[in-house]
């Protein structure tokens, strides 16, 4: 089969052929269909810190879907055909995909079942793609971390790829949902989705005592600023991590009873979820496409701050 | 009635003869038998802030024990005679005894019967006066907000008044107890209560990978080095405002998704299972007494750290 290897800091990808992967029990092959460009994995290219967390040489990309093509021993509910999206993180193992073990950027994936996520009829290899981190993080960090629920008002800081789905979610699920993003692209996407309490940044939202905030952007200061601008025992969600520091009000985490409350990742549950909102076409993120061979060439793009939204790689196969 | 009033920042408190309150529907006369003294009394004295906080002139002190002596209309429940420990909040109101109103450096107090705990048979006034503050709040930060229980491992950063109550607590409900306090006296405590892990600074706690770390001190540096010792999907408790501000690590909240929540206060709940404590003579404080017309002076040795664990004021009445 075709795929990208990673195998040293600064060295570029390379589109290599390589051995398909053959099923053991538990486990099932995926024939890629569509697989989504990370941000992640600029920085496991870039940054020579990322040399002692991944397994290289290993192919790259943990943001797919595909279909089944074969099957190991020991594998009930799936079948050959079945259309499914693949949770990045092991639930038993918490090795990821993509770094831990050979991922996505391929033409087949091996995986355990207990990663997969069945596809809904609606739902393009495209969008299932996509909803397997970008949408995986965002709905746990708001829904199952920040417990958002129907009539909550809830802020968001930062509506880029992963805020771009959560605050779409958030305002399905009957949400009041306020924005923190001072960039223009960033606030005509907010009005896209009907949200009116759009602000430059989220101190500016303390007179709406949001119940919930959710910092997508984790540059310091807009921690510090959310810790300000939350209700009396609000929420506060970390999930950016723009800046690695933050100098926070502890006072006002005491006083005020505030929770603070970290997340990355998620679970096959989220997927599912995402996976709902797709199917009922209630979540309409930005997403553009490029071809398998491109994926090089898109990660420069991210790199470069020229990608709006999610970008994801095709495979016509 | 006798009471210690406040009027203003830098004035000594003046013990005044004052009217007996009577009591109105809903409310009970209690007769003050023992009344703790509290830091922020100190502070209500010392800091001009506090000016905006209370109503001025003012009973202070809000930790108290009693005997009711006469009951307004539409209670039901309390008779007169029962002893009684008083909360410090109205559950209903949160307005706070002996600063929002008159407080508990009195003979008398008036207080909703929604306040009123009854203490048990073994347990003293002076025991009874203690557990309604440094004993509810510690026990809501550990037990209601941390969720410490059995087999738990529980980091405590301070073994100051409520750090003392708070560690004994969690050692009588089989927690494994670990105390970060620099102070010699401090670790002495630790070691009656039976404890053997204890540190200069949290920091050290790392390796034990505590389920929970209760800051007790909030040094700003205690929180930030907390923050790196629990175990991965650990909880930090704020509870001690030794600074207002820390310096924290987000990406070690994010990547090990922790949860850092601040508590100050505690209810009704939290006071009545201080009291089961005492009443198995489980609980053992450092506490000491003077006489109710010293509690001046006693102030003053508060604000010159010259008391150990609570120092309680006695009324002979």
């Amino acid at each position: 089969m075709k795929a990208w290897v990673f195998t040293k800091t600064h060295e570029p990808l390379q589109l290599k052929e390589v051995a398909d992967p053959q099923p053991s029990p538990g486990t099932v092959i995926v024939d890629v269909k569509a697989t989504g460009l990370c941000h992640t994995d600029v920085t496991i290219l870039d940054d020579p810190g990322w040399m002692d967390l991944v397994n290289a040489p290993v192919i790259l990309g943990h943001e797919c879907s595909g279909v089944i093509s074969a099957i190991g021993t020991d594998v009930e509910d799936y079948q050959v055909g079945d259309r499914v999206g693949v949770c990045p993180v092991d639930p038993d193992t918490k090795v990821s995909i993509g770094g831990g073990i050979d991922g996505a950027y391929a033409t087949k994936i091996k995986i355990p079942a207990t990663e997969l996520i069945k596809l809904p009829e609606n739902v393009s290899f495209v969008q299932g793609a996509a909803a397997t981190d970008a949408g995986m993080t965002s709905h746990h960090a708001i829904f199952a971390v920040g417990q958002a629920q129907k009539g909550m008002k809830v802020g968001i800081i930062g509506l880029g790829g992963l805020g771009e789905f959560g605050a779409n979610m958030a305002v399905a699920e009957g949400c009041e949902v306020l924005i923190a993003d001072p960039k223009p692209a960033a606030q005509a996407i907010a009005k896209k989705l009907g949200i009116t309490k759009i602000y430059q940044d989220v101190i500016e939202m303390k007179p709406e005592k949001p119940d919930l905030i959710v910092d997508f952007a984790g540059f310091g200061t807009t921690t510090t600023n959310a810790i300000k601008a939350v209700k009396d025992e609000g929420t506060i969600v970390l999930v950016g991590l723009g800046k690695l520091q933050a100098e926070i009000d502890t006072s006002e985490l005491i006083t005020r009873r505030l929770k603070l409350l970290g997340n990355n990742g998620g679970n096959n549950q989220d997927i599912a979820a995402v996976y709902r909102y797709f199917n009922e076409d209630k979540l309409h993120p930005t997403l553009s496409t490029i071809n398998f061979d491109e994926i090089d060439q898109g990660l420069d793009r991210l790199r470069h701050g020229q990608v709006s939204g999610r970008l994801i790689a095709v495979l016509d196969q």
